[in-house]
């Protein structure tokens, strides 16, 4: 199995941190030049039609696109030690925490960033008033987690889960976004600091 | 059980085809007044933080938010029909092709909406320029899914599944922005009328 991927990229390193945790370790990494348009041929299209890393290509050539369908399919040929849920409703729990860590953390993230910047200007439309408004929804997201984290070790609940590495790769991804946590918010703080002390944080 | 919405939003709408393919008819329907910030009392909010619908009540009060969590779990205590795959690939070919029509057609198409008409301006941000770029975002993914048709009777391959029916509601909901098939697609045409002949469509 290969995946295409840009190391420093947020979406990759969730399945790298995904794999980590599960302790897969034979997957061949390849480094694309997302910045230079690499993800932009009619070659890579083939395997990702929409442009985007990560990509899981299968030994038999299959390919699957989109970072949590890719861990669903490593979750599913290896569902021990378990990061999605084992009941209905924890797999239903976890899937809405995974979300919402991922629609209204790393996508504004994401998108605060583009829109700010104008990283991607060749290949989009950057909106600054939009990216500003990203910047805010981040803000107030932040103190949402802060007080959802007061009474759980976990943003599932108390077991370390798929929306954990969502919101991890998110919060550290905001150093492009000069976001960090405020002091104010100790609850986040402690639920980082539980988390940066797993080894597959570094993946 | 009880599933809190509004009858006319795409997203209830994914839930109530999701039962009605299965079959699942032992659910109460508590109608929300959006509009009128039903949703964003506290009371509300100790079922949805972020006070959005639907919202799946269980018997015990636990609550799950987010459609497609609120499918997962449908899925997962009645698996047949199967709407989100039974193999390990499939499983992540579907979450792949449910999450492009939802990130790349049913997110802009809310967006447009949103941004473009203000409605709900009371508690948002409308940004008219974004409105119009989520606008030609869906008019491109239309052609998208128009070319993607061509080889395959449905979304996600040759068997109806979750991601139909999320392209379903992302373009009927489409209305409001006054956008629909066009003339030349017409992969996309046939596909939609394959999806109508279903009764589910009417739940």
């Amino acid at each position: 199995m290969k995946i295409y991927e840009m190391k420093i990229a947020p979406n990759p390193r969730r399945v790298r941190i995904f794999l980590a945790e599960k302790g897969i370790s034979e997957v061949e990494f390849v480094e694309m030049d997302l910045k230079n348009g690499e993800n932009l041929t009619p070659e890579f299209r083939q395997k990702s039609p929409l442009g985007k890393v990560p990509v899981l290509e299968l030994d038999d050539g299959r390919c699957i696109c989109e970072t949590v369908a890719i861990c669903r399919y490593f979750e599913e040929i290896q569902p021990a030690p378990s990061l999605m849920g084992t009941t209905p409703f924890d797999k239903a729990s976890i899937e809405m925490w995974q979300r919402w860590m991922e629609l209204y953390f790393l996508l504004p993230t994401g998108m605060s960033f583009q829109h700010s910047t104008g990283y991607f200007a060749d290949r989009m439309n950057p909106i600054p008033e939009w990216g500003e408004e990203c910047r805010s929804q981040v803000l107030k997201f932040l103190d949402f987690m802060d007080d959802h984290l007061k009474d759980q070790d976990y943003i599932a609940g108390n077991k370390f889960s798929i929306a954990d590495i969502t919101a991890l790769c998110a919060l550290d991804f905001n150093r492009v976004n000069k976001i960090g946590i405020a002091p104010k918010q100790k609850n986040l703080k402690k639920w980082y600091e539980r988390v940066c002390a797993r080894a597959s944080i570094n993946a």
